[in-house]
């Protein structure tokens, strides 16, 4: 199916190359103040526009809203919206019986549809995600009515890494000056640079982006059918080119020895409970614990290489070439931080919705 | 909730030390043969007894199946099932308003529900595993039937790893008989001395379980909300101890070239597509493409530390100290081998019972 | 929340006095023509333009498809649409503060919501039913093709009734050549004079809609929480004014002796089992038999009473008067024949896709 | 599926000749007081021991529960539990390719599943009620606390008819004092009578359960796709022999004008909006408007007539008779009452539990 989330669902629609794509956003609650303007912002700053090794399709991706928002609040019903594919080539894509695209979809849909949309990736093209950052940013800014703040940013980009943060969390400001979405300047100009020799290479390269959310009070989440890291793992796993999910320390928790791991509880100057250390991410038993909710995800290099010659087969399984023209992103990661944070501001807004 | 799946579905209940836990699952096709040894030998090796490093804890694990199954073969209708706990000693946990133990789920539970079962970790304890292991069983013979195969084993312990496999599969009896479930003999006693070294510590250990799938055949999965890897990491993600999961290449491939990664396509001796490598981890665009499904999941070192003083602070934020007495794991890594094949059979059969 | 269905499952969005309203269609099975014609005829019938005692609200009604069907044929992907409100007159309604309309949602939503929506019903208006017909049609389309007709009929108007039928089914053409959708000439000819005797009389009626569903093969539903009828019944009692649900002899069973209401078995000229009557309605144990699945839905008379002064409060509570200016149905029922139509071939749909 | 209700849900397993039936209680707020007397009197109330016209099978019907309640109080956790079957008799009926009982559920559990359970009705056989009879007196208790009591009894049985209630709610007591659960004396006694008459002539009834929920808050449903009035459809609907439902005036507001239906908002004597009656039945737009909710259900004829020949045909098609001997209820609605009211109040707290 095409929905995210139990409590605040998307459900989403829309081929790549159609007419439209757009979505209902369920279980919004009413009579909340919704900032259009913030919407925008987080249309432009998931637009290849403003991110260096982007495709150079170029959409204005305005949002029209249908429902469920008046007089710039939510009335708890439905707000349904769609955006129109205004920049649309279908005719760069091969023939529905023509060369399947290597690390794609075209296959897997072929075998589970039966058939093939021959414009472009319809579902699994990454165009699929702006309807996410659009009900993302409606729960971003649920979210932050509440305190809570979701941030997201680029930890690597091919080899070079940012390293892991000593705690400080960056603002969107310095992330988003980034057009790599790097909060580090010396980081991010590195990172432009290797972007600049895979395209020249007709190459891609992938990376990791990191999350953190704060202010979420401790207690949300499920202990067993719905652990709060299970609901950020299927949300980040269901981004197109993610491959991995790790929170706290994650991986590398796996040769970490117990007493370096622990989290020991003490007591903040009003008493409250909390931990000295944030190995575990902000989430313990499925549950928050209060302390920022740490993750990651690593994304694959893309699968299209523009101007490279592959090997591959058609759809009858005949062996073929296949030299893409079609207007395609170096690198998904720098766009994907937008996706990234849009899941976890959806996901945790979930989580917080859910009946206790 | 305490459900796993959507179209295979097991709903557990039951404390780690209250009278019983059990389940229902639904969603059963009808008329299958069902193996009870099978059954019993998956709970076997989840058991403590057939493994190093594990608990002293000591349970016959009986599974008392009270519908769904007659005469051997499946009915359609639930499966209901209790396994008793024998061994249960509440009088090893902290009062209700003892110490919190750190890395545990005390303090979230306190927060989510207000209360604290002092009977151990009630259903954050790993006891509630054994439950996936029965309907995990069930469902791995119902794959079998098709000719799925779900293998798991233990890729690393602390720092002791067998690194990444060759391409070939370990058979159950490699990886069972193996006290800490690693199909390589060298590596295998490597893993047990370390885990000797953190119990003489008062420590303990993390690692890495990896699970492939195989005879899946192309097709099965969704393309946006139900993606076969956000399903499958959802799983993961909801066993104790899991801080990570990846697929495929995984982590790695954030540092990989597009060139590197992609699975070009290719025809087989019988004419049918296939790819030629498999860093995709069998699924493209949320979709099976009939190659293993290759996974991994990363454990952290187990939060009881027996015999160790640790520094905590009491269901009332006081500051006091806390030596654990129970019985524990060193490391959860060899009985989590066996929680991973059934997240992974449940996850799969799941969505291959999904309409199409 | 605002969706239909599990495995063929529509959301919808959109107020009766917004932009726009609008839905997605998920789990239509992929390859399957779709007869935009059928559309169109559906959203016709349902049309005040074509029915007696009905709004002269006057709209195109034109179905906006984006997504989900690409050269008459379904690809599998979710079907998104829209439905431009165009002759949307906010003005006819009381202001948010203004005096609650009598068994309307008005109050409830306000009690629901904590605010009122001040354009007309918003989604408790029958406009949201509009959706719901695209989707039903859709469904029919996806029915017929595998021998699954659904008829639905007025059976009564007010105190109108045409009886219950001798068994034969009648067409599409007789029910909708007919301004009220009752197939026997002389009782809609009554039914239409007792139309106008009401609006004559600033009066509204109730009424009685009949659906069978023919062609549906035995063994279609589930046993215990998902009963074809159960699914049926919420399905009809989620339309705008329904009071009341039966299937089967329904209510007039209840003083049936089992003797009367017991359908005996029989074999079929081509050695195939069924009944020899139909009290049972087509469903047996929540399970389809093979006969036709039969059923009623009762409609209350529309609240709407336009020219009649009522007495009410406002939404502070203060006693006022109230007299509706706004364009209203005099009956629900001839238009509501398309909604109970659709929801059928929805629900049927519904319980075909479920896995078995 | 085997499940009722979204967040306070129950599922449930076991045939009825089975080892023992029982179920998994979810969704339950933690720190609740569970008075197990309640819950042994609600199933004392099932029991066909306590009403006319039941079964002679006799079973203690303990209920044993295995988690989620502990010192009397709910953990938040699931409670799961057990019903053992000891009074069993499987040989009571027809072998697995045997005569099909007419009205039964043998055919099309044959049809669905491909086999049949030799052992009785299975899933089909009002003993799975039990377990629904367990979760309502759960749900009843937590109501109870909220100030929302939920009663249900006998409207009529066969002709009989006590009529509709003038607008007092009788007592448990008077209910449950009454071997036909009919609060009126003079009618219960009627009623025993046609009961006594329909066993001597080897026959069964039929009847009406009407069903009363009062103090639930206005505010409580939602307007689409969860109308409260569809929530209770379905759960009504899901009772075994349940032919019919309707709410408010139901089925006889379609005989009614608006004029006559009309719900007129009115002030009580603390200010707060009331209608001044209650043709609505409580519900307006899908949510409850205060007043009470107020329901009926039909229910048939029992299809088991003991002692009867019937003439119908083997699981192969061959025409043959049939005389059962099992034990079996001349009528289903003295015991459907219990039922009716677990239904009830599991679906008022599955609405209440919604996030809102």
């Amino acid at each position: 199916m095409n929905s995210f989330g139990t409590y605040y669902r998307l459900t989403s629609f829309g081929e790549s190359h159609g007419p439209a794509i757009g979505g209902v956003i369920d279980g919004v609650p009413a009579g909340i103040a919704i900032d259009m303007e913030a919407v925008r912002t987080a249309m432009e700053r998931r637009s290849p526009r403003s991110v260096s090794g982007a495709t150079t399709r170029r959409e204005p991706d305005t949002v029209e809203f249908l429902s469920g928002i008046y007089e710039g609040r939510t009335l708890g019903t439905p707000i349904g919206f769609i955006i129109r594919n205004t920049d649309a080539r279908p005719q760069d894509y091969p023939d529905a019986d023509g060369p399947l695209r290597p690390n794609h979809a075209d296959y897997t849909y072929l075998c589970r549809y039966g058939l093939r949309d021959p414009r472009g990736g319809g579902r699994a093209s990454a165009r699929e995600t702006a309807c996410r950052v659009v009900a993302g940013a409606i729960a971003a800014a649920i979210l932050a009515d509440k305190g809570i703040a979701v941030r997201a940013w680029t930890e690597s980009i091919g080899t070079v890494s940012a390293g892991v943060p000593d705690g400080s969390i960056p603002s969107d400001d310095d992330i988003f000056s980034s057009p790599v979405r790097c909060p580090q300047p010396d980081k991010s100009r590195e990172m432009e640079a290797a972007l600049d020799r895979a395209r020249r290479d007709s190459d891609t390269l992938g990376g990791i982006v990191r999350c953190v959310v704060t202010g979420l009070p401790a207690g949300i989440g499920d202990p067993v059918g719905d652990k709060l890291q299970a609901r950020l793992a299927a949300a980040m796993m269901s981004i197109p080119a993610a491959k991995g999910f790790d929170y706290g320390d994650g991986f590398a928790a796996a040769a970490m020895r117990g007493s370096e791991h622990c989290d020991l509880f003490t007591t903040g100057a009003d008493g409250s409970i909390r931990t000295a250390t944030n190995h575990s991410g902000g989430i313990q038993g499925g549950i928050s614990n209060g302390a920022p909710v740490a993750m990651r995800v690593a994304f694959k290099p893309i699968a299209s290489m523009p101007g490279r010659e592959v090997s591959t087969v058609d759809a009858s399984g005949r062996p073929c070439t296949l030299r893409l023209s079609g207007r395609h992103d170096v690198c998904a990661v720098p766009r994907a931080v937008s996706v990234v944070r849009a899941m976890a501001a959806m996901t945790i807004l979930d989580a917080l919705l859910a009946p206790r």
